[in-house]
């Protein structure tokens, strides 16, 4: 009788010996990870995975994710660790190919939920062409974390025409800074689900892989930087741009994407929605006559449908972020001094 | 008064908008990451590194630590994570070269004890001869997570010469076992921290990277099989390399180095030394002809001069570890069913 209890505690929770390295850790690998993320390096089940790639110019990336709640409107975790991954990989101009996948679970954590979380893992790693080749297991006593985190870390390969956009060295006065559609959706998304308010319009993250919208721009048009707005937000990217270049940035408020249920979300509870994260969307600065072909190619796919061009690149005078407001004023944007809202990813 | 409060608590611990991704992740990043890891790639900021990588033979792994408690006696968890990750890089026979290092940090550690974790990951990384290239800060509530986890990915290059080795495809019978010394040390070190047991003979951890000692002896003796032995010991790699090879494996209980004093708690505490983790531990397996040659390189280091035979590949009609114990009986070695020492690495 006690036999079966354990067995089937087993099966429906994590137990510490899933983080063993021992029989229970096996039985989870093979169980949930290789099952689902099944490639061949992978399958090689050594602690590392070998890897052929033919380029030499490599693109190395990691993120921990701590999202609370873990299941979200439009994600999880899961899904978040892989397109956060992947973007911070694309947004560089580099072609993500390989990813780590590293888990620390509380125990008693639901073995049908992590299972869940793998599965998202599994789709969207498909869809943005990456395999997960390696990866940990540890388990923490209950109370010891907060149900479930996950570091992934990518590879992943650059072509030499891209080698200038991490370091926004070809920014140049005049060039048209757009966005590949609305802003704040993650981070209202998250909040909204952990303080469990509900809204006539329920926010949704914008959780998504980046490389298919990145690539169809980059293809034909000479992207000049680019950078994912996730935590600081827009403003962050922005306010960084501006410390890389020593170039001011005029922002159009009027111009800037945001939908109106994220608007009233912010106005509510006091943020700003330029500062809060998001993990679908790129900030990309173009050569001007560029930029109406660029927002062409966004509209044209689903990730990009709302995309719009909300600023330029001016002077070295002022090298700052100007937002031009809607009613005609100016506003400096800085960084962030503090967390606006801790765990969002 | 106040202002001058939050500055000091702001400098002495770890406060939830140090992983904002605004002014205080900037700060921390400057103020410890970048002044103790100080290297090309990383100073660049962006949040992927650009890597130029001679060879198309990549090993790519990843692990997290979350070892209790943060500090033992012979290292802390930064040292672990960097010469974890370097281990199951090098026991490839690849050449690591960069790590990822990704932190999920308890609002309220102390900021003191973090730059010590930091300045001892940077100290063993120059040892090791890795850079540590990219990296990411979380901060979750006091409760959320127990003091700091670390996880580190690894980049290395992997020479043609080396590719069976993961594999363990070359390994014959008659084929000696080697390890390069004492068993159990790490275990014993962090279990007896936790537990705040003292003894006459205090053990430390082997925590340690391995690449040098591994490089000594791939320069001179055609290594079959390696792997470093961590969780689940020098049982558990054996049993999976039976696993891998269909071949059985003899040890010999009399030849296996455990110092006294772990072999003392052990016995106390009914740990079997051969299933207790080690962190600079590497299992070799050598063709016959170049047992003694292998033994005597890793001798000549500080880090094998424990160095010892204790067994070898047997035929395949019984694919089992049989250990061959020291009043003369047998045992046959299997998997750990559940958890034996949890978080200890």
């Amino acid at each position: 009788m006690l036999h079966i209890i354990y067995m089937e505690m087993n099966k429906s929770t994590i137990l510490l010996g899933h983080g063993s390295g021992g029989k229970l850790s096996h039985e989870l690998i093979a169980s949930v990870f290789l099952k689902h993320f099944n490639n061949e390096p992978l399958m090689r089940s050594t602690d590392s995975a070998l890897l052929h790639i033919d380029c030499n110019d490599i693109v190395f990336t990691t993120d921990g994710y701590v999202v609370d709640p873990v299941f979200f409107p439009g994600g999880n975790i899961g899904k978040l660790a892989v397109c956060g991954t992947v973007n911070d990989i694309a947004v560089t101009g580099a072609q993500p190919l390989y990813l780590s996948a590293s888990f620390i679970i509380e125990e008693g954590f639901a073995f049908d939920r992590l299972e869940e979380i793998v599965v998202s893992m599994a789709a969207e790693a498909k869809k943005a062409g990456v395999l997960i080749v390696t990866g940990d297991t540890k388990v923490v006593n209950k109370g010891k974390c907060d149900k479930i985190f996950i570091t992934t870390s990518g590879v992943g390969v650059l072509d030499k025409k891209f080698k200038h956009i991490a370091g926004a060295g070809e920014c140049r006065p005049g060039d048209k800074i757009i966005v590949n559609g609305s802003l704040g959706n993650h981070g209202m998304a998250v909040m909204s689900s952990r303080e469990q308010l509900h809204y006539h319009t329920p926010v949704e993250s914008d959780c998504g892989s980046l490389y298919s919208l990145i690539r169809a721009v980059t293809e034909e048009v000479p992207v000049s930087f680019m950078r994912d707005a996730t935590r600081g937000g827009l403003a962050t990217v922005l306010v960084e741009l501006c410390g890389m270049t020593k170039l001011g940035i005029s922002l159009d408020e009027e111009h800037i994407p945001i939908d109106d249920s994220v608007r009233g979300i912010c106005e509510v509870f006091g943020f700003d929605p330029l500062y809060v994260a998001n993990e679908g969307k790129v900030v990309m600065v173009v050569p001007a006559a560029y930029s109406t072909k660029a927002v062409q190619i966004m509209q044209s796919m689903a990730e990009g449908k709302d995309a719009a061009v909300i600023g330029e690149i001016t002077g070295t005078e002022k090298p700052r972020v100007i937002l031009n407001t809607v009613v005609g004023g100016k506003r400096i944007m800085d960084m962030l001094a503090g967390e606006q809202l801790p765990r969002i990813c």
